[in-house]
């Protein structure tokens, strides 16, 4: 029985997670931050879940099929969330509460980082540590997830990019074709964080810094292990290595691997969606310094520093600061906002609609331009080579306009919590773009609105990261019939 | 040439709206305003100019094509938009700048209804008279534009309609089915109005009050001869009586043509666009009331009174007022100016982006799911019996992105003007929703914006007004390509 199949995995996965307890345990005994307990914790029963789960269904082996998918991605994040708040409730310090803590553990894995603690400077060593960890694990999972699994599943027209990775493909067959890109991207993914570390530590940071803040930029988390973010550092070498890793994580990791095989960097060029992605940021970071000069907000290179990472962090979906982006003048709150709707590019652990759908949107506005001027004519859209099918741009569509719709209606459960407009709005906005920092009540942190908001956004941070679909596939009835 | 038969139609176009100032003059000469002058030279310079444009082009006759149906309609609204300001320019009281004068005047036009005067009960009678006017005419051509001329050209999926007016349908000529639907539509429209004026006045409004308001009324507009709206009468009875205009002013005018010619109310049920947005409303009206009793704003009949009036005012985009809604507690304000983007019915002069796209991108984003679960079966969309075509589905997919993409970047547009966030983004709503209130600064009244956001406001309601395309469509260099 499928059923059976999906308990195994889940409980395979449980074990596999609680081995991620180690590396903050280790760190609770190097700082003796006398934490060791709630990681201690975490592990016995994640592997105790995790091995009632397995044991029973150990023989229970099937080829899974699509629906599957679904089920399994869905499982995955829900299970990791809940699993995550272990160590947060254990811990003594912060004291959270239950939601508290599914807030900043899903927030950690969807790789959102919004927070709602305060004081993170002066929390145990191995605490400050798990969170830029779960970042990481989430960003490791997004990319698998985003590269192989949502085109397989044909999630918002990514069926697009089905046939871009190599590897045996049978439309109902998961496993081998996910397996064998997995390990490819991880690859990757791990040498990026490896290479981040290292320059982070070259321009100054301590390699407990180093490691944590390579996490959650490769992720394109934005958890800091300071209040103040990267602001902490006050360094233009820090902030100009995370603007370069933050842009570099959120390309593709498809077109990294396809450039990675071939040898070839013009690879990245011929991409319209990477043309596009950087086109839009160079755009976006222009007006922000311009608007910031113009209206004297910043004098000297501060202005371009500042300018400089605040465009990339929002609209990359980073979330790191430098600068209180959301106190800036006029249009430019607004404007970095709407930039994180757009998002990062499709295939990496960004946030946001990403730019392949912009683009396509775009493109696809203006063929129903053409068409009323030349109603009887056919007009393909392309990207790149590429055509565009009838079914992907129905898909992409469709994703927009509901997005778009979830956007509204939880925005108005938001409001129904008391929240005011800029707060409701910027919050949804921030959680399902996978963006973090918002506007208004919670431009430093999530820690003083209702719980029933914070449970709202952390469905919004799932929703944004599983794409949507993913989820709302599950609650229609035809999903369950057989 | 076109340019010539084009030259001819608006020449001919404004002199007979130089007609339209005889009723204010003589509405001056009964109540003595000393206001004559203002419509007399609006009068004379529309009738040279009118003469002057269609004079030397009155033998340039031509079948018109599609491509001048979107020059026509988009010169018809702007031409009358700018001579409209003219009474405004020309009066003493009010004294009014050409901006002030052309956001009123366009305002009136595109029946959005959001006014930059205060004051309105101590002006001069012509000219409380010439807005509900503008408003009555506005909704004149809007009807036949959204029944006859939208689905001719195809905007955003309204080709949807193209067949169910009868009538000679040749895809290239617009003439003979236009002006034979207009009379049937204006018939109706000018019945509808007649009823509405007589029940106002007998519900206790003045002669003058009441075609004032039943202008407005069926214009789905709502100017008012007073500044208090709607309030200025505190009557249940007239409350009643407009909210049954709003909902029936703003049912398809098509629809409305069906039932009377085949004599049968049932088509009302039949048709599927209808009976979504009355459950809409119905809904709408329930959440209001409940949460005004829960949140303790009301404790009487009031409650339910002001509720359903504001319910229907808002969401028919209609915008006259009996209290202040935007001061209401929670969720109220913001559901209310969301449901304005769903708006009226196709095919009346209501604003939004209509019923029936909401409808069509609920039940296309439903396919998009069921897509998921089954890859390769092929789902059709149907509204009512009929099958939705690829064509008009991208359409729609296409008018909504598109929309909320010009929404987001005439917002961005407002705060650069320097207006606070929510006055922005429920202006610029308010204007491409043809809604009329607004939030924020912009809740009494829309004088004291700078310049720049008015123009941008006018621009949004002509955009939202003539639905996006057909404005978009002359700004390609493919349009003018022969
Ligand atoms: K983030
Ligand atoms: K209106």
């Amino acid at each position: 029985m499928s059923l059976l199949v999906i308990l195994r995995i889940v409980g395979l996965l449980l074990m596999v997670f609680s081995l991620t307890m180690v590396p903050p345990m280790v760190i609770a005994r190097i700082f003796h931050d006398g934490n060791w307990h709630a990681f201690g914790a975490g592990m016995a029963i994640s592997i105790v879940t995790g091995a009632l789960l397995y044991w029973p269904n150990r023989r229970a082996k099937r080829e899974l099929r699509t629906r599957d998918g679904f089920i399994i991605t869905v499982l995955f994040w829900s299970v990791l969330g809940l699993f995550g708040t272990i160590p947060f409730m254990v811990s003594d310090a912060p004291s959270m509460s239950f939601t508290d803590a599914a807030f900043e553990s899903f927030s950690g894995l969807t790789t959102t980082g919004a927070t709602v603690l305060s004081g993170i400077d002066h929390l145990p060593a191995s605490i400050r540590f798990y969170r830029q960890q779960l970042q990481w694990l989430g960003g490791m999972g997004i990319v698998v997830l985003a590269v192989a699994i949502l085109p397989t599943l044909g999630i918002g027209g990514m069926q697009l990019y089905r046939t871009e990775i190599p590897g045996p493909l049978k439309d109902s067959k998961l496993t081998p074709r996910i397996t064998e890109t997995a390990k490819a991207l991880w690859y990757i993914y791990v040498i990026l964080t490896v290479v981040c570390a290292l320059a982070y530590w070259g321009a100054g940071m301590n390699w407990f810094d180093a490691i944590g803040h390579s996490f959650a930029t490769v992720a394109v988390g934005g958890f800091s292990t300071y209040d103040a973010s990267i602001a902490h550092f006050n360094s233009a070498t820090i902030e100009m290595i995370c603007v370069f890793f933050m842009v570099v994580s959120s390309v593709s990791f498809g077109l990294h691997f396809a450039v990675w095989r071939e040898r070839r960097l013009l690879q990245y060029i011929r991409d319209p969606e990477f043309r596009f992605f950087v086109t839009f940021l160079g755009l976006l970071i222009a007006i922000t310094i311009i608007t910031l000069f113009a209206t004297g907000t910043y004098h000297d290179a501060t202005g371009i520093r500042h300018g400089l990472f605040e465009a990339v962090s929002v609209a990359t979906t980073s979330g790191f600061s430098v600068a209180d982006f959301t106190l800036w003048p006029g249009v430019l709150p607004t404007m970095l906002f709407m930039a994180a709707f757009v998002g990062a590019c499709s295939g990496s652990a960004g946030g946001g609609m990403k730019v392949i759908r912009i683009l396509l949107i775009l493109k696809q506005g203006i063929r129903e331009i053409h068409r009323l001027i030349h109603p009887n004519a056919v007009f393909a859209v392309k990207v790149g080579k590429m055509r565009i099918s009838e079914g992907v741009a129905e898909a992409v569509w469709g994703f927009f306009s509901v997005y778009m719709m979830l956007f509204v209606v939880m925005l108005l459960a938001l409001l129904a919590t008391g929240l005011d407009q800029v707060t409701a709005w910027s919050a949804i906005g921030s959680a399902l773009n996978n963006l973090g920092p918002g506007l208004g009540d919670v431009s430093t942190d999530y820690g003083d609105i209702p719980s029933a908001a914070k449970w709202i956004l952390v469905l919004a941070m799932m929703l944004g990261r599983l794409e949507i679909f993913t989820i709302l596939v599950l609650f229609t009835p035809a999903f369950w019939r057989r």
